[in-house]
C-alpha cells in the first residue's frame, strides 16, 4: 500500500492507494467522526463492495443508500433524498457519510455531507479508474443542473481517499478506458515523462495489470494532490485540471447525462484543446497525433458527437466555471506538457476545430 | 449612519446601519464582484424596496428574481429556480446575488450564492428587524427540509451588510414583534443592561421611534458580530445564539413552516429554557417572570401551541444541529446574561416545562 498526503493545512489528507484496502478497519475508523455512518453507493457498486466496506465499520452504528447508477441521477433530487435518509435516521452533526463508488457518488456524497447541518464528514472509497485518479482527491464536489455540469456545489474536503485497486477488476472496459483520459491529462498538462510511459503502458492497464494500474494510479494522485495542495479552491493553477473539460461538459450536456461518459468527453475534449493549440502555433501536428494515438489505445473516442452543431457547441461551452465577465476561457496547451488557461484564442479557429471534430462520430453507443 | 465591523480574517465585511441607505451606490458598489447583479427578494418586498435598490447598482448588469413570500418557500426547490435564472442569464464566477428581504430570503439566497459554481459573492439587504438585528449578519445560510428546520445549508459570509432603517417603516406589527424575540435573545444570553434599557424601550420600537430602533439594531449588530467573530462555524460559543431555538424549531417544523414566524417560534423557546433554567434551579421565579413580561410587552406569544404534544415536541426537538452522538442539548440560562449549552438537564424537568408551556396557545393566529 502507498499512503500520499494531500497538504492542506488542518484540512490536510491522506490517500491510501493498494490492493485489498476495502474492509480495513484500522485505514477507516480513524476518520470517521461519531458514531454513526451512512455509506452512499448504487444500485451496480453495492452488490460488490458494500458488505466489504461495513465489515470495516463493525465499531460504528451504520446504514446505506443505494442510489441508481449514472450520470443522470447526478442531480438536487438525488442529494434531498439522501437528506431525508439522514434526518429520518438522526443522523448528528457528529455523523459521517462514505461515498462507496464512481465519481458520480463521490461528488453526489461530498455534496450532501457539505450542505447536511452545514456540513459533516465524509469520506471517498472510489471504486472505478476515473474517480481513484480524479474525482475523490481535491474536495470538488457537486451536482448537475439540466442546463450545466457540475453548475452547483461546494468545496469539501474528505477525511481520507481510500482507493483499493481490486475494485477495478469488476469495472468493465469502457469505465477503465474512461479513467484512462484523466490519466493521460495529468501527462498532457504537467509530465511529458509519464505520458512516454503511458505510450507503453496503457495496454497494460486496460489488461487490468496490477503494477501499470498502480502506478498510474499513484502518478496521477500525486500530480492532483500537488495541483490541489498549491490552488484549493481553484482561484489559479488548479484551472489546468481541467483540460478537455469545456469541450467535454459541452458534449455530455448536450447529449444528455450519461450518454457519454465523463471520462469519454473529456478525452475527444482534450483531443479538440490540442487541435485548438496547434492552430494557435503552439503545438505541431505530431503533437496532436500523439494525443490521439493515446486516447486511441485507450479505446477511447477520437471524434466529437456530430449531432451537436458548432453553434450549439458553442452555446454550451459559454456555460463554464471559467468564464469569467462573458468571455470564455479555456485551458490549452503550449506544448505537451505545459498547459495555461487563455481567452487569447482565435474564434475562427475555435469553430475549425469543432467542426473538423464532429465530422464523424467514432463513439462506442449510447449506455 | 453607523459601520460596524465583522473580523474574520480576509472574509471580514462592515456591517451600514442607518437611514437611507437603499440607492446609496457607493456603499454597496464597491462589494460587488464582477459585472452581474442578481438581487432576489420576494412579492412583498418587491414592490416597496427593488427599484431604488436597483438605482444603487447602475454601474452593473441586474436582474433580478421575485420569490412567493414565506418561511414555506425556503426549500431545495426555491434555490434551483435562482439556479435556473442565473444559467439561462449566463451569470459567471465572478457575479454577485442580492438578497432583499427578510431572513427567509437571506438564508436562501446565501445558500444560493454558496452552490452555485461552488461559490460567488453576496450582500446582505435585510428589510425586516429580525434578519437586521440576526439572520443576515454572520454567514448562516440555508434552507428548511420537511423533516426538520434549517437542516440544509452552508457557512457562507456575505460582502456586506446593508440595514436600512427606513424598510422597517412598512414593516407589520407581528413581523416588528418577531425581530425583537432576537433582540431579546442578546440582553438574555450575555447583556443584562441590554435588557434593563429594553425593559424601558421596547415600546418606543415598537412604535418605531427611530432612535430606540437603531440603538437596538446596533446593539444587537454588536452582539452577533462579537460572537461570530470568536466562533464563525460554530464550534464552540456561538451555539449559545441558539437561545430559545431547539424549542422554537420544533414550533415552526411542527406546525407548518410559516404558520409561526420564526421569530415568534423563538421568543416563546426563550421562556421555556428560562423555565427549564429554573426547574434546574439556575433561575428565579423573578427571572422567568421577567422573560415573560419582555415577550408580552413585545406582543409576542407567551405560549406554545397545545397542538403538539410532548411526544411530538421532543421528537421534533431531536432534530437539531446542536444534538451530538444522539444527545439533545440545549441553550439554557445560567443566570440573566448568562446562557451555557448543555445536556445535564433532567428529563422530567424538561416534560414539565413542555406541559406547563402547551396548555393555552396565546398565538395571535395562522398566516
Amino acid at each position: 500500500m502507498k499512503t500520499l498526503n494531500l497538504d492542506l493545512g488542518e484540512r490536510s489528507y491522506p490517500i491510501f492507494i493498494g490492493e485489498n484496502l476495502l474492509g480495513r478497519s484500522e485505514l477507516i475508523a480513524p476518520y470517521v467522526a461519531g458514531k454513526k455512518v451512512l455509506v452512499v453507493t448504487n444500485e451496480t457498486v453495492a452488490p460488490l463492495y458494500l458488505q466489504q466496506t461495513l465489515k470495516g465499520l463493525q465499531d460504528f452504528e451504520t446504514d446505506y443508500c443505494v442510489l441508481p447508477d449514472g450520470e443522470r441521477f447526478k442531480t438536487l433530487d438525488t442529494v434531498d433524498t439522501i437528506f431525508s435518509q439522514l434526518l429520518t435516521g438522526h443522523y448528528d452533526r457528529r455523523s459521517t457519510l462514505v461515498a462507496l463508488g464512481g465519481g458520480v457518488i463521490g461528488d453526489i456524497t461530498g455534496f450532501a455531507a457539505a450542505c447536511y447541518q452545514r456540513g459533516v464528514p465524509f469520506i471517498q472509497i472510489p471504486t472505478t479508474l476515473l474517480a481513484q485518479v480524479d474525482s475523490s482527491v481535491g474536495g470538488k464536489t457537486g451536482v448537475n443542473h439540466e442546463l450545466g455540469k457540475n453548475m452547483i456545489g461546494a468545496f469539501h474536503q474528505p477525511r481520507c481517499v481510500i482507493a483499493d485497486t481490486n475494485t477495478l477488476k469488476t469495472l468493465d472496459g469502457r469505465q477503465l478506458s474512461a479513467g484512462i483520459a484523466e490519466v493521460i491529462k495529468y501527462g498532457l498538462i504537467r509530465d511529458t515523462a509519464f505520458l512516454s510511459w503511458l505510450d507503453d503502458h496503457i495496454d497494460d492497464i486496460l489488461n487490468n495489470k496490477a503494477e501499470a494500474l498502480a502506478y498510474a494510479i499513484e502518478a496521477s494522485c500525486r500530480h492532483k494532490a500537488e495541483v490541489v495542495a498549491s490552488d484549493e479552491t481553484e482561484q489559479g493553477n488548479r484551472a489546468l485540471l481541467n483540460l478537455g473539460h469545456t469541450f467535454g461538459h459541452a458534449i455530455e450536456t448536450g447529449m444528455g447525462y450519461g450518454s457519454w461518459l465523463h471520462g469519454e468527453a473529456v478525452g475527444i475534449g482534450m483531443l479538440m484543446a490540442a487541435d485548438l493549440s496547434m492552430r494557435m502555433g503552439w503545438l505541431n501536428k505530431t503533437d496532436v497525433d500523439h494525443v490521439d494515438r493515446l486516447l486511441d489505445k485507450a479505446q477511447l473516442p477520437t471524434r466529437a458527437p456530430s449531432e451537436l452543431s458548432y453553434e450549439r457547441f458553442l452555446e454550451l461551452m459559454q456555460v463554464d466555471k471559467k468564464v469569467l465577465d462573458g468571455k470564455l476561457r479555456l485551458v490549452l496547451l503550449r506544448s505537451l506538457g505545459k498547459a495555461v488557461v487563455t481567452d487569447e484564442f482565435d474564434p475562427q479557429s475555435l469553430r475549425e476545430t469543432i467542426e473538423a471534430h464532429r465530422a464523424v462520430s467514432n463513439h462506442t453507443g449510447l449506455v
